[in-house]
């Protein structure tokens, strides 16, 4: 029995039929470039017979650079009574241009009567028909028998006959789908095994979905029992629970038992591959997620934080670095910290629990933290925490006050005017714009004053905002924390704000991002004199 | 071998440890209410020896009405070189009072030696002296083997040495703990059933954590290998990965595996137990999660909806009323719909393909949702725009107009101002408020206006709102979307606002609150002379 199992992908396909998930053709091809660098074999890139944009995906993708993944297009067996070479789906699939196919076909007699309505005899033709048809074109054919394990379960001759007719038509792959996600792992362990023991053509592979947060168990147990390739998503994107999450799977297969799917090298490349799906798709990885979430390795250190960290074997199943991902040591003082002992390592300053400015921080924090702060997610604001006391910040700019002015008549639509004063050195500068909401008005009217003396902050931009209320019993006189993530393009940084005050809270977060942003900042605040030069009102 | 697997939530104590998830004493007590009302066994409290803040949880414990449950503290056996009855951690556990005590030991030498830093010879000794100790004050006492499998996998003898010698003073339960969620499914089987075939005075129980995506699995695994206890959290709450998600397990081994877990009708509590535990730990439910998350029975109609429903039971892995969820059925023509069909046939009304008044309700939703609506999650919004349609709402007011105004300067706490005109019937109704942030002051001033006519809505209040930034592209000038959720303490209800003005998205989502909030309402506006007259300017 071979070691080696061969990963593939269809978060491009299957993944995109997730709520909320929507991906452009551009976000698709990035993608995949990077599965390919993690080193994925099957890339499905769309379904070119059902989703017209899919076309677009497989026409560009020539311009990725791929070293060894293959590009797949997904569709159905050819509709009944209908010659392969006139069936839509089919041809779509041919041109499109794909050196590999992967279809699926019916697996469970009571579909083939009512979803198709159809005769068993003539669901085996279509799919003998379709598979050999695609084979005769010179493609590599994967063939997907969906809903098989409920098929199986429900009349296992027909179930088998159907992969045998694939089989017999010369499919280079048989995927075993448990496509309503209810199979329980014994049971795909003991149908992968007989199926394994009828299926001598060629190998075998399984499509698991999550509806019982099995996919990932499920994927393993067909593994086991002889299935040689794995069919899921990044991060378990995909419809209702998701699909199996190839993330868990990988280093699972990989680590823990001692299957060869990608190189170490790859595999440290498992954290950022996620990191940037999730970010691409535009859906928060989630902090607890297995293996590559933020709190994955995160300990509550207590007061033995170095005796864990001497014997992290054995307080962790894998060392981080593994999957690219790191250790993280709470501090036990501090409720919700996490990053704090890291981010001020990170940044090459001593932190203990001696050292007095260590302490004053995280009394500080405690403090923060106590009225709503939040600093996981909001890596820029404890920075600037921390280079506060550790008296390694320069302040370019105090704020002085703002005003706020919303009015909405009617079906007109809402003008929001604020004026901000804030101090650059011994300048004030008052300034006042409008937005399209109150937070763009502020924003506007800050960068109006901080602009002229610092025309690098030209390219910053909010790209992300969010606001939870915090103290349900407080109603709408609770906190709200908003947290806001900037980006000039090469880099992007997270603050956050607190008050029962949304715009207040909005205020500190935009302030804290400019300051952020101002750190190291090359300064020269300009004198009155050199701005009204500037305008042509003094002669040198 | 018997066919009941009791379960033991831990979501108080170890899922407390989860990031982001912080409990007060009375979240505590609600949450253990509906846990016994779920059909748990056992409800583990807290930690008093480590935790002081939990001994009230304790204290007040006698407050809950518990029907099945039973209390339990969790503690460490005694300190190493300390007579039981001298350690103050045991002493806690008989202090709070609970019958039942859940002590947790080392399983593995590597730990005995460098974290505790005592003999193995010592630690059993430990382990025997702190069971019997408890068992002679009358506990029933639960033995959690920590790190079990890494030690058996490590020291086998050893291991099974400690667990025996929990046995022999007397536990009830021996509990294997999986701490550092790094066991594969066919270990966790082999192991358990070699442990239960070496403990034969009480029963055995798993603990599994989520670190390989595998702590359902291995709870599955257990059970099957003889396990009869289950410990987890709800949702899977807990540090790093999470524990052994409990609402995933138990319909798994009820509904799949055949085992007596819980009743039928408390199984279909499930889902609003998950969501329950989920708001008040303030923690998103995510749509995707197994057998509970919105999502999870959402189906892709297409054109065949009504072939979809009547064959439910092929697209489904089990029916979602078993466990109190709800099957959805998307609308193909719509990107984001989910509930849109469901909903009007909860309402009674005919919605299809061919009913007018269906098609222009489409094209409206498709409209919003193209400007950014989004119906998941706002169901009163949807429900308003259902009964606009089918001319089932008699509207109560009519907005007219808002101004706000928000101030604020250096250290001094901001001021919000607004001020809202809207029409009830024939009059003008016309209030300022101040408030803690804008949209408490927008929500204060149209309370004034609304309570003299509509005295119920006192009642109602705000219990979450959340904003998001659509189109990040646009940046600052990006639209927002605004989701609030009022309860009355009853019911709650969630609306929906969209605009690139925040506080406007928030205005169209607290005007639609008070809306939904008036359906039906018995409505007697009273006319100006009304008014004087309540307040004494008239005279009949």
């Amino acid at each position: 029995m071979t070691n080696t199992v061969k990963i593939f992908d269809t978060t491009l396909r299957d993944g995109t039929q997730g709520e909320g998930i929507s991906l452009s053709v551009e976000d698709k091809l990035k993608i995949a470039q990077k599965l390919d660098a993690l080193g994925v074999t099957y890339i499905e890139g769309g379904w070119p017979g059902s989703n017209n944009k899919d076309i677009e995906f497989f026409n560009r993708a020539s311009e990725l650079h791929l070293t060894h993944a293959k590009i797949t297009a997904f569709g159905s067996t050819r509709r009944k009574d209908t010659k392969p070479e006139e069936d839509v789906n089919l041809r779509r699939i041919l041109e499109v241009g794909v050196k590999v196919a992967t279809i699926f076909g019916k697996s469970w007699d009571f579909h083939v009567h009512k979803a198709i309505q159809t005769t068993l005899e003539e669901n085996l033709s279509m799919i003998y028909d379709s598979v050999k048809y695609l084979k005769n074109q010179g493609l590599e054919v994967i063939y997907d028998a969906e809903h098989f394990f409920d098929g199986y379960k429900n009349n296992k001759d027909y179930a088998v006959q159907t992969i045998k007719k694939a089989e017999e038509a010369g499919a280079d792959w048989i995927v075993l789908c448990d496509t309503n996600g209810g199979t329980m792992p014994h049971e795909v362990s003991a149908i992968v095994t007989h199926v394994c023991a009828e299926i001598k053509a060629c190998p075998v592979g399984i499509h698991a979905h999550n509806d019982c947060e099995l996919g990932v168990a499920n994927s393993l147990a067909a593994v086991m029992a002889g299935a040689t390739q794995v069919q899921g998503t990044i991060n378990g994107f995909g419809e209702r629970c998701g699909n199996a999450n190839l993330v868990s799977i990988i280093p699972n297969l990989q680590l823990k038992l001692g299957y060869n799917v990608i190189s170490s090298e790859q595999l440290q490349g498992l954290t950022p591959v996620a990191r940037y799906v999730s970010e691409i798709a535009n859906m928060a990885l989630p902090v607890n997620q297995p293996f590559v979430g933020a709190a994955a390795f995160a300990h509550k250190g207590g007061i033995h934080v170095s005796a864990i960290l001497r014997n992290a074997s054995t307080y962790e199943h894998i060392r981080p670095e593994l999957v690219g991902n790191k250790q993280r040591v709470l501090v036990s003082e501090l409720a919700g910290q996490s990053n704090l002992v890291f981010k001020a390592q990170e940044m090459g300053l001593e932190f203990s629990n001696d050292n007095s400015q260590s302490k004053q921080l995280i009394e500080k924090i405690k403090q923060m933290e106590h009225e709503g702060y939040q600093f996981e997610g909001a890596d820029a604001s404890l920075e600037l925490l921390i280079r506060d006391a550790y008296g390694k910040i320069e302040e370019m700019f105090t704020v002085e006050s703002f005003k706020l002015l919303v009015e909405k008549s009617a079906d007109n639509p809402s003008v929001s005017e604020a004026i901000v004063k804030i101090k650059i050195g011994n300048e004030t500068v008052y300034n006042a714009a409008e937005g399209n909401g109150p937070v763009n008005a502020l924003d506007n009217a800050l960068r109006k004053c901080l602009l002229q003396y610092f025309p690098n902050l030209q390219q910053i931009h909010l790209s992300d905002y969010k606001v939870r209320v915090l103290d349900e019993k407080d109603t709408t006189a609770a906190k709200v924390r908003v947290l806001i993530e900037s980006t000039d393009f090469n880099n992007s940084w997270s603050t956050v704000g607190v008050s029962e005050n949304v715009i207040e809270a909005s205020w500190h977060a935009l302030i804290d991002s400019f300051r952020y942003a101002l750190i190291g900042q090359e300064c020269t605040p300009q004198s009155a004199d050199d701005q009204k030069e500037r305008v042509g009102l003094v002669n040198h």
